[in-house]
């Protein structure tokens, strides 16, 4: 374990690229906030996080009205299409498997808008308005995972505000990592837009899958809606204590997006040197890469990778990609390269 | 703070007779077992809790596919009526307001069947048989609240096998606080017949409404379903570490258990004896009691007691029950004579 007294930031020891946590972890003074005794856990979490819902509002400069906090974004996901009743969705593929998940579920038509290698996965906008055209909602993650790429905010409005009979359903749990979060995030245009939900998880942020935090951000009309069929009592009394300070370290925060708004650069720009691979452009805290040689087996390069305590994410699971695709998080600069001398000693072992 | 070296159970200090929590703490070398780092609280839930189901299974002599274990019953009882679409429900009243606030939410039709005073809120196997009729799901608490009678296994496995087209969601919450829990729950029958569910919180037995721990059990076919719509990941894994010790303790569980099936005959008896407040004879671990002297202001009482630092639950909020219906809570010996001495000492006051 590093740590670094001056920012009193502790340094993951593990090297688990595969999970698309941010480089840090939360510093352990604001954990000892809470206590776990038989008297705080006797406590039943408020209804809605109400005691909270302030405090992340006030955060993300909107209004309580227009604050959902959930167990996990999962919960908002799972939720949505049982008591909205789409007919008929937009999903862009490869993404986050718990859109087509739970639409699935819930028997809404998907329709699969395809990002292609050879775009570098980027969005056509009138190819997407043509793939849009006979659903009721569209699900879009951005920046979108697993491809890194990023759709700007312009675009994304004119599109919100082109469609108004279509609900859009914005993911920036990525967005988060972005220096220019405040500005670039649709929270302050969902609260005033009716065909628009912005949900984020706080899990990677945070690297903080374990307590369940999520939001969801909307019109007060659409918060009422959604707050009417959601668990009041989803949220659990830890998430809820702990939740007001992860908000109030902002140097954290702010460390970690200045952290990946350079190092992700770097490290694309090393792995481009890698012949046998290549990755795409990334724009939030992970990179998608595309193993470029024939005669190297993926199986081969993930099973050397944890025999030297490594782990990456194969992405064959994603719809439209193989398993020559691999993602990589980015975590601290030591950790980085780490993984950047592995690839590069893995080949030179494939060769001989 | 009252500590018994002897069994290491601690008291709690506060005089909350309006939750429904036993009177015991659970030890805290249970909570030592997990540590809040940011190393433990980085990792995910697992999906669908399975590593600790096998532990809960075994503590209820069921099968790992019978099994669900939930955010509370809470997230059961918010996804049944949404997956299941009923049609037409036969609820109790008065009972736990979720039964009714989750059909409605799913347009359900509700049929009431009300418990009467003046039979002591016990039901009629016929005149229940009636009410249930139209209806294709039967909600029952077993023991219920707020009324704590009981409705015996017999009866209720009859009416089940009776009517094998409708759906009985048997909610055991307070059974668990039964000596013979074992013989009496529903739980085996549920995992064998397709029309009985059973959903119990694990709040109020362990006192940890703050971490939310609820399960289940139901025929494979009926849990795979269910399973199937159920966020995977509501746990939090503070829950999933902990559960395991939790159940583990059967010296805390078989604790309350005895000493609530005395001392709920005791509170009970002594309450009788106080004029104006007629108690309902309690099965479960908590009593409702009546005012019975018109002159007496249940605002007053509740007034007086919280300046006596105790807390009642008052039961207007329950239907068919006015504000003359109060539910205390089972605590210990020590704080439930406190309870008894300051309603004697209300009523001297009163009086002059």
């Amino acid at each position: 374990m590093v740590r670094r007294n001056k920012t009193k930031i502790e340094y993951p020891n593990s090297l688990d690229f595969s999970i698309n946590y941010g480089p840090f972890r939360i510093p352990n003074f604001i954990l000892k906030k809470f206590q776990i005794t038989p008297q705080t856990i006797s406590f039943y979490p408020h209804q809605h996080a109400k005691n909270i819902v302030l405090s992340l509002a006030n955060f993300l400069k909107v209004k309580y009205e227009n604050l959902i906090i959930s167990n996990g974004s999962t919960e908002i996901f799972f939720l949505l299409p049982q008591i909205l009743k789409f007919k008929r969705a937009t999903i862009i593929t490869p993404s986050f498997w718990e859109y087509e998940t739970t639409l699935s579920l819930n028997k809404v038509k998907i329709t699969f808008f395809k990002l292609l290698p050879r775009n570098n996965f980027l969005l056509s906008k009138k190819e997407f308005e043509k793939s849009i055209k006979k659903s009721d909602c569209i699900y879009i993650c951005n920046p979108n995972n697993p491809t890194s790429t990023y759709i700007n905010k312009t675009l994304l409005l004119n599109l919100i505000k082109k469609f108004k009979d279509k609900l859009f359903i914005i993911d920036e749990t990525y967005l988060l990592f972005f220096k220019d979060y405040k500005s670039k995030t649709l929270n302050n245009e969902a609260t005033k837009i009716n065909n628009l939900i912005v949900v984020s998880s706080l899990s990677k942020i945070f690297s903080i899958g374990g307590i369940r935090i999520g939001f969801c951000i909307a019109s007060k009309k659409n918060i009422s809606f959604i707050k009417r069929f959601k668990n009041p009592y989803s949220l659990n009394i830890f998430a809820e204590s702990i939740l007001p300070y992860l908000i109030k370290n902002t140097k954290y925060v702010n460390k970690t997006r200045e952290f990946i708004s350079i190092e992700k650069i770097r490290v694309y720009e090393k792995i481009k040197k890698i012949s046998w691979l290549k990755p795409f452009k990334p724009e939030a805290n992970f990179i998608l890469a595309r193993i470029e040689n024939k005669k190297i087996s993926p199986r081969k390069l993930i099973k050397y990778l944890l025999e030297h305590n490594i782990k990456i994410r194969e992405c064959s699971r994603f719809g439209g990609l193989s398993n020559k695709y691999i993602r990589l998080s980015i975590k601290t600069k030591r950790e980085n390269n780490i993984l950047i001398n592995s690839l590069k000693t893995f080949h030179k072992l494939y060769r001989h």
